[in-house]
């Protein structure tokens, strides 16, 4: 955790109501370091249908891979959560401290081992001893309490400057349904995925195949449509699980993902997944700007998104940004790296509403002093129009600034 | 041109001798900024053989297009090259300002518009004034002399802390020829093309057609395989021009590339490249360390290419870097992120000879200390085994500091 808070930091948190089916407690574990939360226990009153979505990295932490092969079956008992070791890199070990773990936890609940789910966020390549968990985890699961939502948030931060929470809630069939979310995320972050940790939860009563097709489509415009660095973790985890404690409330089990009657579930989940991967941009390590990048008329939208994040990921948009620099030609440089089809002569970019370019050359009517107005901003937004077709994508990231390679020159040591 | 040289700047020039052929001036247009040397021209007294490869940006320079068009005709009689404005995204006017430049040097040197090549680097988007260009070509022809290589190379640089220069010599069927470079380029520098702008020149008899394939196959191991942010410019131009005075002291002209009499030419050539690459690598904008990253054992070499890209791009890696931290879980990551087959339980890597990973795991043998030891020498090599196959390349990158944010944060105000 950074000792200054974000000058994006949201300026008043979202209050996470409990919500049904779901308590959690934190521990210190002594991982990394003593007398540190180092550990999120999450339960399920009862079995929850579970989704995810995983970094797509070739070589993925130990807790990813247990929680790929977990997912087939389905329902959740538990999530764990550490910081201060990534178990990523880790090789035999790594997957022994994942069942030691898994297995502790199973004895805790009283549940099978393919009902646990595992995440673990800090250092990649040291070895993680699991031996630590095993004393915990039982007082955890008996403390465990529904109103801990932001403790949660917090305990999962590594270098976050503040906790990302966001709460929605939807009717379905009638019934109201909450979902709450938790992220963390600063650095490493980039698509595809674009957080290192998220987990969500509802109390709706929804099958685990339909989860994991609303959480595999809503991925894309939020997570996936968010750069820090553009260095992809070997950890990203994003977990869906839905309790079904609304059930009691008369609410019909959603089994169809096509059923007509989720549509303001999946609609209240997916500006829930889109608040929180913006929140996790906005506290990017050494961040002091937010830019919104919004590519339209490309060939395609997948085109679109290539352009946007080449825009994004660029050392020299960004420290512009940072800089407070209206560079409009860095745009254009980004544009014509990405590789999607472009034609400088039909490009136009706006930064907010100032339209620097247009037709291939600086805008006949562009004026510094406006351009420079918007870059004071905290909120940047770009827009591009290729003028080719009607692909268009929207992207988040954050300036790069001399405080990101202050964090990131010596956070190991 | 920066105040502070970079630390890992050459400690002695290469002395260039003239070349036969080929003389130079430099001038000062005002294109930008008053009173300083801001045109460089490169004058062949006859017409010699050229050949040119180009950025990959979809939204190239004014100048790039015009050398595009213009190579084909195969014989270049000047180069003119400005710094201060890049001539890019300045549409109609920007092909204007490449006409009128180029009327203005075959006016001065009496030869075709199609034998004068172009090359331009400064901000992007600014229209270019070319009518500045009129007053100084006549007299820059007339004053041109041989022995001009070093200021030659100081003339073209804008944010380079020193020149860059390399001088070749090899015979042809016995016959000594001597091959001079120059480059430019410290930020926006990426593959593909890895510099803004170098050229080369020999003064060995050889077809364009067999220089054009010389210099495409010889950019690959070098400028294609260096990079200092990932941004690749709209204006990157590498051209290897031959102006055949060798031919008098009885070289036969080589009208094929597959001719054995230019193996220790194209040697020379390619060890010249690699020279000017590496020393653009080494005046990255605020660089302290120069990273050689070595990939083998990758699927194929295209892989192993690719891998080591990831690494010398990673933010995240550049920064561990600048802050001496042999933090090689960030390397693990950037192995991962890079989307070729690897698998984590045979990754093997190195800092120098310190060998800190192996098999999906820390070394057993692992010491912080032999590690830190390499990290804080300014040159450091990084090798990773990806233990699959025999795919091997190297590429060089150098760190990300603050002084890169410093830099490019208020490059254009």
């Amino acid at each position: 955790m950074s000792a200054t808070v974000s000058p994006l930091a949201p300026k008043t948190f979202a209050s996470l109501p409990a919500l049904r089916g779901v308590r959690m407690a934190t521990a210190s574990a002594g991982i990394k370091y003593k007398n540190r939360t180092d550990v999120l226990m999450m339960v399920f009153d009862a079995p929850a249908a579970v989704a995810g979505v995983f970094t797509k990295s070739k070589c993925p932490s130990a807790p990813v891979d247990f929680c790929r092969a977990n997912l087939p079956h389905g329902t959740a008992r538990a999530v764990v959560v550490n910081s201060g070791n990534a178990n990523a890199f880790t090789g035999m070990k790594g997957r022994a401290a994942t069942e030691l773990t898994a297995k502790s936890a199973a004895a805790a609940i009283g549940c099978g081992e393919n009902e646990i789910f595992l995440a673990s966020t800090g250092v990649i390549g040291e070895p993680l001893d699991a031996t630590k968990f095993a004393g915990v985890l039982d007082k955890m699961h008996a403390d465990a309490t529904g109103d801990f939502w932001f403790e949660a948030a917090k305990a999962i931060m590594t270098t976050d400057t503040y906790p990302k929470v966001a709460t929605r809630t939807a009717e379905i069939g009638g019934v109201k349904v909450t979902i709450n979310g938790i992220a963390k995320g600063a650095g490493m972050i980039a698509p595809d995925m674009a957080t290192m940790l998220s987990f969500v939860v509802t109390d709706a009563a929804i099958d685990s195949s339909v989860l994991q097709s609303l959480l595999s489509a809503g991925v894309e415009p939020s997570f996936n449509s968010m750069t820090v660095d553009s260095d992809t973790s070997t950890s990203d985890t994003l977990m869906l699980f839905a309790t079904g404690a609304a059930a009691a409330d008369g609410q019909a089990r959603i089994t169809s993902a096509d059923d007509p009657q989720l549509d303001a579930f999946r609609s209240a989940l997916n500006d829930l997944l889109k608040d929180l991967a913006i929140q996790v941009a906005r506290d990017g390590e050494g961040a002091t700007k937010m830019l919104e990048i919004t590519v339209t008329g490309a060939e395609s939208d997948a085109a679109a998104k290539t352009i946007a994040l080449s825009i994004a990921n660029s050392p020299l948009v960004k420290t512009a940004a940072a800089g407070e620099d209206a560079n409009w030609g860095r745009i254009v440089m980004a544009v014509g790296k990405a590789g999607e089809m472009a034609d400088r002569d039909r490009l136009a970019i706006w930064f907010g509403d100032v339209r620097v370019a247009v037709n291939g050359e600086r805008d006949p009517s562009y004026s510094e002093d406006a351009a420079s107005a918007v870059m004071k901003k905290q909120d940047i937004p770009v827009k591009v129009d290729i003028g080719l077709g009607s692909g268009k994508a929207t992207v988040w990231t954050c300036d790069l600034t001399k405080e990101y390679v202050a964090i990131n020159g010596d956070y190991r040591s």
